[in-house]
């Protein structure tokens, strides 16, 4: 058998406790579009994003996340994933075609963290509407309808109580994920972890966080945009939105140009970001981040999420 | 054995036949840095580019390219070409490791166009000397040195006065690369094709000059930054150095924001460009363009390049 | 008596045939804010304006610039400037308070080239309504609401087939605009002459249209956008919007960063701007462009205007 | 006698401890140009200024500025002023022509807080030599030559223990500068104004810092750029430089995008910006920010220098 292989990040499956909220922020604010409701779940996605939905909202008593969804690359991987994954003592459930619009058969799992993963093939790649179809045939929506109007969904950041040096590992044996940069403290303890199965420095960062209540939550979710001109625009979107945020400010892990703020219907942390860097190179040399240089590490320069609100755990996933 | 793969484009190596002149362009006004001068060459890279270099320059009588370099995913994957291209009939020669500078063994070969390309996989990542290296770890050399600046090498665009649809056949069938992009006309000839093995929209794209006088010629090379606010800039820096160009303007196929302008040295061609799009779907369909919008595709706004000088074949490669 | 003085330009007020369509260019394509209709006549503003309007809409058999509205620095200079203006033979409307909503009293005078001008000093200068207000107090209107999204008005340029050099002596001697720029070729011939009252290069353009059918007619109108990259993303909304327009390129002359645009309902040119500069010089030296650099002072870089439609006089002002 | 009039900023004379440090700072880091040196002290401009020199660097025992310098409107308001100055009892000395490189007969005078202001209308403006000057006839030096290269000088900020009220209604009363925003706290304290002569925000404000050790110090000197992108720029090049700064941020008072960075030679604190708006009216009521809204007023978004080292005062002026 071949080895089943993620081809990319899919999806963020959120449940918010005050949708009417959540769906203002991410349609009008945010400026995704809405590419169906079924059965309670409204399901959105960003002008540049051409599977179905790249995030869904469903209302719920609390906020979480119910599942992070990746992409295989072929059809045979999802059941390719299930049999490695059973035979590495991982539980897996079938979820059957349809029950998420728009996707087909795919499983579900959880990490050692029990941040809930859902690997899945098959997907429509349905056309925008003809009024908010793009005249250009390379993109699905027209850009720039409404809002700060990011172009596509871009990585997850996931925070645990956990031994993070444990998750990467379980992400990179089990699931194809190369480790592009992390932090390891004077302790030798990672403390953050950035891995991609793409040329994105990260499609999933995991960072520590001892004080999270449970060992499965979620740091944030990121859209990116083309220009950094752009997170600068949102910056006033947002203000004239009555919404705070952190930043704007660079990365020196990533090279992210970033903007953190929380969905005010889930308290969902969504970072905006641009720029950054790919890696081609097939032999990367994970880039190593000491305690003494973590400081530079996450705030290159800008406003600094560190010791601040902003960083703590927010929902669990 | 499993399928020798490319990972990513290396380099492109330029012979120049006004050395001088072509080394003020690419180091003093795009601003790339000199990495090493060995046996009459000079190699250079720009600040985000991790190789030894993405360009050489060599003097010579005429203004050709001697190749275009790819880095191949594993070690094994040069012997692993060098078989496969062998067993479909194509002629390849091997080149000691050394003989280019920072580079172990390598294969070179001719498309059936008799564009002539490189394979290795072994490449030296020199750290920079201390005064041009960057502050930040995942970075090779200091941002905004010199000149335009840009990131990194991006791709390189061959014309052909060939069949591009053979060509475009070739590159995916020997070479891995898959169709991203394509103009069709209405006689269904295939115009051009923009062809990846990464994410990007192109890697390598294929265009047809019937004119050409011979199958082998070069459109242009490109170098990424990060910002279209770098092209912008870019242009000032261009006139205030008497070098004239086309663009900025923006294409619809790829999405890039361009800007072309020839090295007065050589003649090659050189695209600055920015934004464009990320293709992460392992089920991509290849877009369309017909004639009918085909203008459009080229230009989606701004100064086109149809119908000039601008986007003539330049030189040999 | 104090020599009167005009403090800057105001508005334009646009009779459009096709009404529907000219409301939704400018409101909706370009984004500006309606602040009041009344007896037919739709106001509108820029974000950043803190005058009641910068455009005024009025339905009418064809598209023409019923007047170009300046503010004086004082209430008197109005009543100054109609003295002044008779004295020097220059026929004066007087327009009463609210005829124009927001507006005092005002007078209408036409230059030798039959452009219609009107000049008054008082007006108001209303809160947006909270929806729309921003949450700043130095601004009027929340940013980034709608479309295209500029700041504010800045200039007007008018065509004539007249001497330019005589309108622009007019201007100068009987309104105070100093010269900032202009184009004189080989002749002697005055092609165009850019003049402001303030540090702007120019408030107002006049351009040379020797074709033009009569000696008043608009080139254009222009809003201004704070950063390079809005103009961009103005060029990505027109096209998502099936409006066509010429740019963006630079000018030599005012090195305005430029698109232009005509509204579909009326014909109206509106050049959407930015960067540019500013003279505080009090013994500026206006800047001669001859006609062997007219080429590079109209077009320093990018999608030149030059010998297309989109450079013609468009209509009667 | 007509009134005297200041048309706008000129210079800072900035007196450093360590020259060479300075000279690096400011020439190669912040890229100004050099137009003279003459008794030991170095001119500098930006390259979009006119005038012989924007800054000067003289080396010192200590670090301090020495003045900041107006131009007026006419040839005739130095003595103007001169006149009036004496008039209402303050100091005037006169400076030679000569005694500053390219400028002619002065005056030198203090505010009630000390600060030493130099009022002149004769100045050269030189053309910048072959090698540095601009393609374009309107622009003095090539744009874009050396480091962050901002395009132009633009206004002061000085910081005073004194009453903030009485200094701004001396500039008012004494010098002609407009109040265009103030920040006035609880107890009716003014704790800072904007004011200028001309359409920008300030051409000087007024900070109130009860801890400063003398009356008269300052808060910064500022440079423009074109575009927001252009700060962010600065930010990569100040930190590949070694150099720590605060921002980027969006002042809410004057709209500015800032950075704030100290010139390691002398502690003089520049601030880098852009955008921010201009104001044309005649009848400008200045913005009232309270108490209350203060922080808004100081940190729209961004980086904060609210209390922290980089908003107390720098150095003597």
């Amino acid at each position: 058998m071949i080895l089943p292989e993620i081809a990319k990040l899919g999806h963020v499956a959120l449940v918010t406790p005050d949708f009417e909220k959540s769906l203002w922020f991410f349609r009008d604010v945010i400026g995704l579009e809405v590419t169906e409701e079924k059965n309670g779940t409204t399901y959105l996605r960003a002008w540049g994003d051409f599977e179905h939905h790249t995030l869904s909202l469903t209302p719920g008593d609390r906020a979480y996340i119910d599942h992070i969804g990746w992409r295989t690359k072929r059809h045979e991987d999802v059941e390719g994933f299930a049999q490695l994954l059973k035979k590495a003592g991982t539980e897996v459930r079938w979820i059957e075609a349809g029950e998420e619009a728009g996707q087909g058969r795919a499983i579900r799992f959880k990490l050692p963290s029990q941040h809930s993963f859902e690997i899945y093939y098959d997907i429509e790649k349905p056309k925008a509407d003809e009024k908010t179809r793009s005249v250009l045939k390379n993109q699905s929506h027209k850009a720039w309808n409404r809002g700060i109007s990011p172009r596509r969904f871009d990585h997850v950041n996931i925070a645990t109580s956990m031994d993070v040096a444990e998750i990467i590992d379980y992400l990179g044996t089990q699931l194809g994920f190369k480790l592009r940069e992390y932090v390891k403290y004077n302790n030798d303890t990672v403390m953050a972890g950035w891995m991609s199965v793409t040329p994105l420095v990260h499609d999933v960062a995991v960072i520590k966080r001892p004080e999270a209540k449970t060992p499965n939550q979620l740091h944030h979710i990121s859209y990116w945009s083309d220009n950094a001109q752009d997170i600068l625009r949102a910056a006033d979107i947002l203000k004239e939105n009555g919404i705070n945020f952190i930043g704007p400010g660079k990365h020196g892990i990533t090279q992210a140009f970033y903007l953190y703020v929380c969905d005010p219907g889930s308290g969902c942390r969504v970072e905006l970001f641009s720029n950054s860097y790919l890696i081609f190179e097939p032999d990367w040399e994970a880039v190593e981040w000491t305690e003494k240089d973590h400081s530079i590490g996450n705030t290159y320069w800008g406003d600094s999420v560190m010791g601040k609100e902003m960083n703590k755990p927010t929902i669990e996933a």
